[in-house]
Formats: structure tokens, C-alpha cells, sequence
């Protein structure tokens, strides 16, 4: 390897991340539980040698399933089937802490991470959306500080169960008839503000040590966890002066908690939109926003900035009294990302529903391949990325184009791999496989 | 297809289900997590098409993981990996209803079923353990009528969001931008004592309807159970009678609930022991118990009897006052079947423990494949048996042997098919597919 390397992980969205590309003449619109068409994609990513795949999620029905495809097969389970279908490349599920059990999920990362050769991963959210609480018996969801609380103590449990088995710990002395032995699984005798968990896990140590962990929030909350805890960070950026901002920011704070900010990797979405010539990528670009759906777009911008549908005028601006970001319960970060980007471009509620139509949020760049690596590298070189995360605007095509006519100008210039050069996704990052805090007290005590 | 046929499900169980199979020179003591074990025992079923394969599963570290292997991945990842690496036969992933939250669990058979083609089922388990309580922030475990209202609740629950989606709901509509219909996704607005759901599942109407469900539980709770929602019942039957009157009164609490008694099918375990003589049956039999430590035993007898272990004596019986299955509040089932088995043949608690090694309390039956062909059809043509959970004494051996030895005996006698009919774990079991309660409701309207 030549000095830094880009990290390209690709998000997955069934028919793509544009929210009308499933309208487009050769989309598949049952592509969202159609497993053939994710293990298209999955290959074509290995194809590429990218670090990782990934799945966003939430445990509620999305709003304004009248107007793209609504099926999410939960992300564990995809991954899985996805796991069966390539060798190499990595598997980051998106699971909530809000509304899981430490125990089955820290068991079901590390049973992922076993029948996969250690290529899981972990984006942890801490679930924003009102509707997600009514279908777990609550009348609204907790509030931000609360859900991320009980996040900080769910990965402080995750991670003593995924360490509570010694990596030695068994024995298989078939003459003896001594399976384990047990001073080398450990209970771990957890009592919290939100948890009690007695422990063992019933899995052995995952091949990873624990499975990679992802944080995505950007909130004051979200950064801190994600310094605390991530190693690798996804991020909504439009502009290289935000970007450049948020990456000093964050491993800043990964330091001063005592952290090698190195080993915390940022990757920014990007939605890239690409064309032989910039004039034919941006006929695609149009091509997709001329299907939108304004109603849908309405009611997600009503959604993200907790604003009544009817105070948002397609022809005008937003309302200059939205409410500001720290008020709001849900995704605070991409909210204020969206009032930033309109009020900067002075844009009316159609343009800016047209500019979030591909990304809901994330940073779409339109333009031939050499001026995506260009723009890529510009990022990377100067502070502002670790890698990218990779949003197709459809798929398999956007996918598809990104590996087959960026990728290779990336290897040309020595930013990005030409063959995976380890075999789990910690590897692939650059990442040490952490030690377990048991063993490691046994060995000096 | 000739008249009534055998449904065999192939219950795995890491190195087998006798516990010391783990000891044997050809084992892999590694077997519980080696994904290549598991794919070679999957393909091995479906080679002798059988029905499904079966994973039994709790939330908690095992009892006595110094004496067996102790690896227990959570079976609907381990389940999805089998799926890939076959194409008809049906995965029952066992999942407990005491310690998940319905919409999440619902969702994850559904995703099962979506990447499987139909053919997912679970098997519905309260969860008798105390060690899991301590996993879930339980001081002890609900008690046994406590944890079967709520499996009730949450079996209801599951069936709802299964139907939250008309089979009809997605119009797919690229020219007018319409995706779903959304009067045919169905909010469930649970309410009731222990959960409150408002839906609809974001996942899409499963292509069987709802999963197989499955019910392994036979103490009086569990029988009410299986007989409102189970289509096939696992059960521990010791001898002929004991299983005839089983499959009498569970046929007859179905038929009591207006059910077709046809539409349960019921399927005692068995462990064969096979042999091209009876000798050499009865030598791999004594070769297991040989491997046994009486320590594991005893620890297995103290925590289901619910007694202390310095109660059991080797060369005694059985206590005369241990509590008989009414006062116990975890397995009652399995309790009752052991302690009628020990006072039934006098056995010494060694004796029981050798009994107890191949199979936890399931039927361990000893001869040649001619004599296991002949006692399962004596049991499926005596009211007995509608098919068998074949249970692997060590593994792959107990499972290629049984598909290779037994299976050709069962076809040539027109009990059991030669080729798959269906494509659905459903369609094997040959059971309808439900239909939706809210699509009836609306075209009735």
C-alpha cells in the first residue's frame, strides 16, 4: 500500500437512494424484497474491492409509502443472505438502540459477524421517528439526551458481552471431556440506569474481536458518541468548508478522549450522477427530478423540520420562523443541514425538495467521472474525508458506473485499493481488532 | 402423491444431539459456529427431501458448557445462511416471546421469509430458563401462565402485521408516481395487556401469508397453545402410548377450536441410532454413553427437576418427593416425561442420565434402518405420529445415515416423497396459505 487510502463503503437503497428512481424505465419497483437484484448489488461492490455495504433502517413504516418502494427486509437478515453471496467485502447493518435488547442484538452482530468471517458491522442509531415508538408501546419517542444515554450504556453492554469469552476460552479436550474452560467465559454482572444483563453471551468471541461500530448521527449528542465509540463515522456534508469543519471537529474530540483520530475514518455521502460529458450527467440529473412527486417531497420536509405541511409553499422559501435545530427532538443534524442549504441558495421549497429528492440531504454531485474522482480527492487531500460513502441515485446503474468508471481513475492515482489485501472489515478500514478487557485483566492480575 | 405421507424435519444440533457426541475421533468440537458444518447438514436434508430443518434456541449461556460445545448462533442469521445454500427446504428458527418485542421478531420471519421464497417458520417458545430472565433485566422469570398470555398476545400481535399488508398493495404505478395503494396497508392499532402496536409491519405480506408456526411446548398451557395456532407440533414422546395419546387430545383441542385436526401436524422426536445389525446399533449407542460425564448429567437432572444436585445420587433413584411438573414453573413438559421414564423402568439417576445423554428426553431408538422404517410407520399408521423430528445423535453421521438408510426404506413403502411438490415449507407440510384478515374484511365491506 502507497501512503492513505480512500475508504469507499456502498449504501444500498433497493431501487436507488433518488426517491423517484424506481420510476425510471429500468428500474425493478419490487426491488425492495427482491433478493436477486441485492445480490447484484453486493457483487458489483465486491466487484469494485469497496470496504463495506451498508443498509439504513428504522423499525417503523416510512411515510409516503404511496409514492416509492416501502419494503425494508430488516438489515441483519439481508446482510446475511448477502454474506452467502460474496467473501470479501463488508456488512454494516444499521440496528436501533432505542428499541432492541443488548443482549439479542450484541448476539445476533456477533452471530453475523461468525458466519460472515468477521465482517460485520454495527451503525448504531438511536431512532428519531415518532412512529417507531408506537409500535413498541410508547406514546412518543424518548427525548434526544434519553435515547442517547441509553445508547452510551447499550454499547458499554454490547461490548462486555462480545468480550465475555476469552478467545481461548475453549478447550475441546475430547480426551478429558473438558469443553470450555469456564474461568475464561465471563458473566458480566451488568447493572445500569436503563440495563441489567447477567451475561455470558451464548456466542464465542466474534472473529473481529467487535463487530465494526458506525455512528451516523452529527448532532452535539451524535459526535460525542461518535467519538467515544465509532470507528468509522457517515455524514450528511454539502460543501467542503462543512465537511472540513465536522472532520477537525470530530477528531478533535476523538483525541481529547485519549483516541488515535486516525482510527476513527469520516465518510460523507455523496450521490454521484454521472454522464460521458457533465451535459449528459446533468440530463440524467433532470431526467430524475422531473419525477418527482412534490406531495412526497412535502410531507418529508414537514417530517425532517417538524413544520405543519400546509405553512410550506412549493413557490416560496421556507417560513423564516422555523423552529431551530436544538428544539427539535428527532434528527436535529439533518434538519439544520436543510434550513442551512435553503436559506445559503436562497432556494424556493420546490428547489430545495428537487435538490433533496436524491439524497434527503447528502451532498449530490453531478458531473463525468474524472470530475467525480476530482472532487473526491479534493476532499480527501484536504481534510474533509476519510472516503465516501457511495449513494446510487439508482441502482444497480449508479452503483454500477461509480465502480466501473470512477474506481479505476482512484487506483490510477494510488487512492484506492486494486485487491482487498485482508479478510475482515476491520482490516479493510485499517483497524486493529480490540482487545477484550477480561482477558486482558486475567493476564496481569 | 399416494395417500397420507410422513412430513421429517431435521432438528440439528451443532456435533448432535447426544451430548457427548462432541468426544467422538470424527467430530469437530468446533462445529457449533463453523458455517461449512452447518451447510453440509442443511444439504444433506434437502438431498433426502426432507420437510425442514429446526434449531432450538434460548437467550442464555447453556448449563454446563465445560462438558459441551456451547455456541449457540442465533438461528435466524444462521437459518438465512442455510437458505442460500439450499433452495427448498423449509428453516424453523425456535424464538422466544418473553424476551422480544413483537414488531421487530414479526419483521424478522417476514424478512425470512422474502429472501427464503416462502420458507420460513418459527417455533413459538416462552422460554422456561432462569438465566435468561438475568439476560433482560428480570430478577426471575415470568411465571409459566404469565409467560403463555403472553405468547398469546404476541402470536396475535405477529398475525396482524403479517396481514398489515394486502397481498394487492403495490400498484407500482411508474407512469402516475403511485406506489402503494395505501387504503390496503393496514395500521393494526394494537392495544391489549401487554403491548400496544400501532403498525403496519414495513415489510410486505410474507409469501407464505404468515410463517409456519410451530409449538413445541406440552405441558397443559402449551398444549392449548398448539392447538389455537400451531400447524406442526414438536413433541417428546417415550413410548407408542404415551404418543398416541398426545396426538389424540391435541387433535381433539384443535378440532374443539373449530380447526381442521388434519392442518396440526404432530412430530414426536427421535434419535436413531442406526446399525447394518442390531450389534452394531447397540455398540455406537454404548460408545456415546461411554463418552458421557455424569458431573454434565447431573447438573442437567438438578436444573429441569428443579431439584439440587446433591439430592441425586448415581447408583440411586430418584428422590421420592421431587416436585412433580404442576408446581414446577419452567419446563413442565419435560420434567413430568423424565420422572415417569425413571420411576416407569426403576432407573438409577446413572441409568437416567445414560437415557437422557442422546436426547434430552426425546425417544432414542436403537437397531437397523429396517427396524427404524418399521417402528415410524407403526407410530404414523397408529395415531401416533403424522412425521418425525429426526434428531442426530453425532452429526452429520446420525443425519446422512438416517436420509441414506432409512428415507429410501420409507419411499419404497410410498411414505414419504421422492421429490419436493411445492416450493413453500407450507406447501411440504401441505397446509393452505391464510389469508389476510384485513383483505377479507375489505371485500366483504
Amino acid at each position: 500500500m502507497t501512503g492513505r487510502q480512500l475508504h469507499l463503503n456502498a449504501f444500498l437503497m433497493s431501487s436507488g437512494h433518488h426517491e423517484a428512481a424506481w420510476r425510471l424505465p429500468e428500474s425493478d419497483p419490487y426491488a425492495d424484497v427482491d433478493v436477486q437484484h441485492w445480490i447484484r448489488l453486493a457483487q458489483i461492490a465486491e466487484r469494485g474491492k469497496l470496504d463495506s455495504l451498508f443498509l439504513a433502517d428504522g423499525p417503523a413504516l416510512w411515510q409516503g409509502i404511496e409514492f416509492r418502494p416501502a419494503g425494508q427486509l430488516e438489515p441483519t437478515i439481508l446482510l446475511t443472505i448477502l454474506a452467502a453471496a460474496t467473501s470479501r467485502i463488508g456488512l454494516i447493518a444499521t440496528a436501533s438502540t432505542t428499541y432492541n435488547e443488548p443482549y439479542n442484538l450484541a448476539r445476533r452482530f456477533a452471530s453475523l459477524d461468525h458466519v460472515s468471517g468477521g465482517r460485520a458491522g454495527w451503525n448504531i442509531v438511536t431512532t428519531a421517528g415518532r412512529d417507531a415508538a408506537r409500535n413498541f408501546g410508547l406514546g412518543d419517542r424518548p427525548d434526544h439526551l434519553d435515547r442517547y444515554r441509553r445508547a452510551t450504556e447499550f454499547v458499554e453492554v454490547s461490548r462486555k458481552l462480545w468480550d465475555s469469552w476469552d478467545d481461548d476460552a475453549r478447550l475441546a479436550d475430547k480426551a478429558r471431556g473438558r469443553y470450555i474452560d469456564p474461568a475464561k467465559v465471563h458473566a458480566i454482572g451488568h447493572r445500569g440506569d436503563y440495563y441489567k444483563v447477567e451475561g455470558a453471551l451464548n456466542v464465542p468471541r466474534p472473529p473481529q474481536g467487535h463487530p465494526l461500530l458506525v455512528q451516523a448521527g452529527s448532532s452535539h449528542d451524535g459526535k460525542d458518541f461518535a467519538a467515544r465509540y465509532a470507528d468509522a463515522v457517515f455524514t450528511a456534508q454539502q460543501t467542503i468548508a462543512d465537511a472540513q469543519q465536522f472532520y477537525a471537529d470530530l477528531k478533535a474530540r476523538a483525541a481529547a478522549l485519549g483516541r488515535d483520530p486516525a482510527a476513527v475514518k469520516i465518510l460523507p455521502g455523496i450521490v454521484p450522477i454521472l454522464g460521458s460529458t457533465e451535459a449528459e450527467a446533468q440530463r440524467k440529473a433532470q431526467e430524475l427530478e422531473d419525477l418527482i412527486v412534490p406531495e412526497f417531497g412535502l410531507g418529508q420536509l414537514s417530517e425532517i423540520l417538524e413544520v405543519p405541511v400546509a405553512r410550506l409553499v412549493l413557490d416560496e422559501q421556507l417560513p423564516d420562523d422555523i423552529p431551530d435545530s436544538a428544539s427539535i427532538e428527532g434528527a436535529q443534524s439533518r434538519s439544520s443541514l436543510i434550513v442551512n442549504l435553503a436559506r445559503r441558495e436562497r432556494l424556493t421549497v420546490r428547489q430545495l425538495i428537487g435538490r433533496l429528492g436524491g439524497g434527503r440531504g447528502h451532498w449530490t454531485f453531478i458531473g463525468t467521472p474524472e470530475q467525480t474522482a476530482d472532487v473526491l480527492q479534493e476532499w480527501f487531500d484536504n481534510g474533509a474525508a476519510d472516503g465516501f460513502n457511495v449513494m446510487g441515485a439508482a441502482l444497480p446503474s449508479g452503483l454500477e458506473n461509480f465502480v466501473d468508471q470512477v474506481v479505476p481513475i482512484l487506483r490510477e492515482r494510488g487512492l484506492f485499493r486494486t485487491e482487498y489485501e485482508g479478510t475482515t472489515l476491520r482490516e479493510h478500514y485499517g483497524l486493529a481488532r480490540p482487545p477484550s478487557r477480561y482477558e486482558t485483566s486475567a493476564r496481569t492480575a
